[in-house]
């Protein structure tokens, strides 16, 4: 049973009724506010361990009333995974990917939609609609899809391929737009009140950031409640970082943290499109904005994000950094990843592994620290970053020699 | 802890030992042998549930005797998802998917490898070879790279590209062979010996099978040891069904399957690459061999598989049938799955539909028959499948009548 009190807006603090359809407030975005004593008093930590795995068995400290209004293409659990292999090789003790490309559609897209679709269900939604520069668009098509609403996705015309075959083929109506994803947001927004959609843009709504919170409380239960000492999280729209910091914030109001420490958050970008990294170190509220950056790290090429100040916030309150890697390095640290331990690293993750490495070398974290990068995409969904040429043979030619 | 017994050939019966490397005996596959009466004495179905979810809580019913030989991802339990809107259009009451796409690298494929390469640890192997047409290789250099081994990959030269992509990324060494998959294992099998490669080849070795078992362990639990009527599965080399109707007979054998009743298993392939079904319609005990055979699911392009025999058996038994779908159907079968539902159903899996519409048509299943449909890998890495052409505008340019 969620335990939600209200919502609150970010612009001035003002408090909005849960229970009814709402975007944002005074052009920003709004939280979602519990009663976290009705928390404390209807579950701890141990009753939700043993429910079922993944994102609802939080359900106290999610919005939705009504569990019969779940849209779930089932949201397991993502592996904590230690790497040993690619640590050593950074020069680090304690390295841990966190591998959101096991959720549905292979990106951590799905906590976020999962979430927004199941509250859009139950707010009496028919029709949703969203910009997107890469996996959010096939993650809202696939919830849509399993909630029977219809769909219409607003894509830059340089989006992955198979970003725009997803939605397509997830029975969305998909546009390619010779523009940039906030001129695709545009569309969206002239055209709602007609369309009668509703805007499923990144926290234009409050909820995706709920379901992205979780990332934050499955990793708190992975780790026993004592957090890792570094997060490195790639950041577009930011709903990720800002949800887990909102998730350790309201473990710590609950006293179910084990101990004060909660992560210095690492927001990471690629040096072509980095609009916090300067906002950062000049001490600035927002993101400075960008013309047209170019990133082969589609879900990070974001100009100019709503909650760039929800992100800085919580980046400097956490005592972490915005930093960027450099863009040239993105496909090889993917490689890194891929040959040293396995695990599918997306483009925007490879950025985390370039300023980890950039880090640890200008002593922002230590050697033996605890360090929780996140995967949030499936390499595979990639294919004009991971393209290669493979050498060709007749079967009779093989010869040890080319081994 | 294991309760292995011994490995059985499927040639004569012959009983080799467990703890050392074997391929084949007699050219014919080994079936994994269990002390099922160990097996009792140590677990139960419920001390099974209490652990972390997924193929290795099964340990007693697994070949590995370290667990601190286990090469893992993170292989998390698969959905099983009810889908009511995709049974109403084909006329069936009582569909499910269990969806094998949320495997690590997207593919039910994981399973295999995760075993197989445990085990090829276990037993002191440090480099593994395999021919592929699909995801076998991408998984199997996974693994390979998550345990420091060496890989080599041969796949014939129309191998979907991100299967080319994700092997030479993770660290395989791979050629594109101008042939079929069955000359890229004979690449495999003839330099074996000089380059000390151990061949991981569909069921050359006798573990992968033992990773796809979970398959059947795992639905059997998700239905509290009620098996379901039916389940359609899709057949290339057929590991995957041979394994599930080995899980059942252990299950069986155990006693800890609630009723009687078996599936009546489905062995589901394209009518452009069908070797199994005049084999079956026929009463052969082989598939009948094909030249070059085409279809765009190339996971079951294999025009003739080690373990046919073992399949047309596990059919038989089972009272199921092997039959064929249209080929020019599976674009517009995916669609079906991925509009109605949201699960991102490969082509392979497709063909399921396929025949689960003609077997509803021709009265070999029954409109209220509980169906379990396979899906075994993730659609979005078929981008050659999911190609289309997206509608292009300007952003002024866009009107509510587009919609």
């Amino acid at each position: 049973m969620t335990c939600i009190s209200h919502l609150e807006s970010t612009a001035d603090g003002s408090t909005l009724a849960a229970g009814e359809l709402h975007n944002v407030h005074a052009g920003k975005p709004l939280l979602v506010r519990y009663d976290l004593d009705a928390v404390r008093a209807s579950v701890t930590p141990r009753q939700w361990a043993e429910r079922p795995g993944g994102m609802w068995r939080y359900e106290e400290l999610l919005p939705l009333r009504d569990q019969a209004n779940r849209v779930s293409l089932g949201e397991a659990e993502t592996p904590l995974l230690h790497c040993p292999r690619l640590g050593e090789r950074l020069g680090i003790d304690d390295l841990w990917i966190k591998d959101e490309s096991r959720l549905p559609g292979g990106s951590f897209k799905a906590r976020g939609m999962a979430m927004a679709v199941s509250m859009a269900k139950e707010l009496g939604v028919s029709s949703v609609a969203t910009p997107t520069a890469g996996n959010a668009g096939g993650a809202l098509a696939a919830y849509a899809a399993r909630a029977g609403m219809s769909c219409y996705v607003f894509m830059p015309d340089d989006t992955p391929v198979v970003n725009r075959y997803e939605a397509v083929m997830h029975g969305a109506k998909s546009w390619l737009v010779d523009g940039l994803i906030h001129q695709c947001g545009a569309i969206v927004r002239e055209h709602q009140p007609a369309m009668g959609w509703f805007d499923m843009s990144t926290l234009r709504e409050p909820y995706r950031i709920e379901g992205k919170k979780t990332m934050g409380l499955e990793l708190a239960e992975q780790c026993s409640y004592e957090l890792p000492d570094v997060i490195l999280y790639p950041t577009g729209g930011g709903t990720g970082l800002i949800g887990m910091w909102k998730a350790f914030g309201e473990l710590a109001e609950l006293g179910w943290l084990k101990s004060e420490k909660r992560p210095r958050m690492f927001s990471c970008q690629s040096d072509t499109c980095a609009p916090l990294v300067p906002a950062f170190e000049q001490g600035l509220e927002h993101g400075v904005e960008l013309e047209n950056p170019e990133t082969k790290a589609a879900g990070i090429r974001v100009p100019k994000a709503l909650g760039d100040f929800l992100v800085l916030r919580a980046v400097r309150e956490s005592g972490g950094r915005a930093m960027a890697a450099a863009e040239e390095g993105i496909r090889s640290w993917m490689e890194l990843a891929l040959e040293l331990e396995g695990v599918p690293l997306c483009p925007e993750s490879a950025a985390c592994i370039g300023v980890l490495a950039k880090a640890l070398k200008e002593g922002h974290i230590g050697a033996k620290e605890k360090v929780v990068l996140f995967n949030t995409g499936a390499a595979q969904k990639y294919v004009e970053v991971m393209a290669c040429e493979l050498p060709r043979i007749k079967p009779a030619d093989w010869q040890p020699g080319m081994a």
